[in-house]
């Protein structure tokens, strides 16, 4: 006898009159951590699903375009990076994109909340493979002090964050943008996960407006995530110089073969922004 | 007292294992034409929408990103379009794009179901006010019946047809396009809605395999359209030789400054899809 089916319909934080359902087959985690409720499940069709608050941050079908556009845009576009801090990303899915880079030196994590880490570990290994790389180090800190104490230590600053609602609020104010720039070397950039063109360009041009004198240059650009809200959702490239928006090296062979995502032309594609999102932002 | 809110879920016909689901104040329209289900709605967050056999065919909300791409990308990339054919389109978004076009002498609808037609003119002002206008001829007939008695009538025929059940199933077949291609000029391209590349690839690689030979250049072009499953649609551009994935016109400069969607580089960018999505369908 089939089981009758159960839908998970997403409760977003900026409710824009839409919810996502996602036909699952059951939750195989929930925890209230000290900063949020964590939840897993086995979906029907998209693999497993990590939800926080309600919110879903990722599932196994779709992570793949969020984590390398997020990973290699910067990897390709910056000179020479050798130091990344990752803000937030307790999945995984930023480092394991990250450890393909031979080069890369040092790739520190800074997640507030292990309980997402360790989670994450037994129950994603599809993302947190990567964990385990010899170069990289974890930290379970509040991310805007962490910052506060490492000056000019990173060629990029990655911040996977939730919504700026919740946990992750203080992750979308001025105040922590001047410590990303004081944590960057010269020529580095910061890159943040900034909502969506379609629903939230308001929020992204209080970013804007938020971050515009502190860094010489903003980048936007947007990636196809089917199960976020609209479909998509951009990154804001905060550059203290380098032009982000097409590649500078010559992708690995061993890298690009193993790429879902990612090309040399979706990473120059990524910055051309529907009309009306181009004449909004202004950048 | 607030009313309790209310949510349209959308059936898809190709279960993908989500649903999108849409706050509405109120139905507006039902209707069983003769080929189908017509439900129109006012919705909290994304003006009206219109609903054929429950799945999603527009909302005032993002009908701009479709109708702009599917008529703009072509227009520019024909190297002098004077007569146009629109299968399908009753609610008239497609042509309300074309007569932006002083240079378009002719310009045919055929759509199968006057119902959809007349009911776009008294409920959705703002896709069918292209209508009127003294280049358009609507036909109200089977498309597939129509473009055999029009032999090498048209520079573009732009196929805006419902997903491949239903009314559409027969747009989606090699006789069809048999037809198409003869009712084509010379140099000229048939476009076609054709599904998305993360849910229905394996429906795009059935497309091409049985259109392949017929056309000598096939290119893919994905569009966001955040109610459509999973957020984006693609055209398939079926050219009898033009390259149609960049711009070859300088668009007028009050159509462009109408647009919220299209622009050269949107136009550029749309051809450039995910790794896995090119490297699959080997065009």
């Amino acid at each position: 006898m089939p089981e009758q089916t159960t839908w998970f319909y997403e409760k977003t934080p900026f409710d824009r009159g839409t919810s996502l359902g996602v036909k699952i087959v059951r939750k195989i985690v929930e925890k209230r951590s000290a900063f949020q409720t964590i939840e897993m499940y086995d979906t029907v069709d998209l693999g497993r699903m990590l939800v926080l608050d309600g919110v879903i941050q990722l599932t196994e079908f779709d992570e793949f375009s969020y984590h390398e556009m997020f990973v290699h845009v910067p990897m390709n576009s910056h000179p020479s990076p050798k130091s990344v801090l990752v803000v937030g990303g307790g999945d995984g899915g930023m480092v394991r994109e990250l450890v393909k880079y031979p080069g890369l030196e040092r790739i520190d994590m800074c997640e507030i909340d292990g309980d997402v880490i360790e989670l994450s570990k037994e129950h994603l290994p599809f993302t947190s493979s990567g964990l385990s790389d010899p170069r990289v180090t974890l930290y379970v800190e509040d991310g805007a002090v962490f910052i506060e104490n490492h000056k000019r230590e990173y060629d990029l600053i990655l911040i996977d964050s939730s919504d700026p609602i919740g946990p992750a609020e203080v992750l979308y104010k001025r105040a922590f943008y001047e410590g990303v720039k004081g944590a960057l070397k010269e020529g580095g950039a910061a890159l943040c996960q900034c909502e969506t063109i379609f629903f939230f360009l308001p929020l992204i041009k209080n970013f804007i407006s938020a971050v515009r004198d502190l860094f010489p240059r903003l980048q936007y650009m947007n990636t196809l995530v089917p199960t976020y809200p609209s479909g998509m959702i951009g990154q804001m490239v905060c550059s203290l110089g380098p032009d982000f928006s097409s590649p500078v090296h010559v992708l690995p062979e061993d890298v690009a073969k193993g790429l879902r995502y990612y090309s040399p032309n979706v990473h120059r594609a990524a910055f051309h922004l529907p009309a009306f999102a181009e004449r909004e932002m202004g950048l």
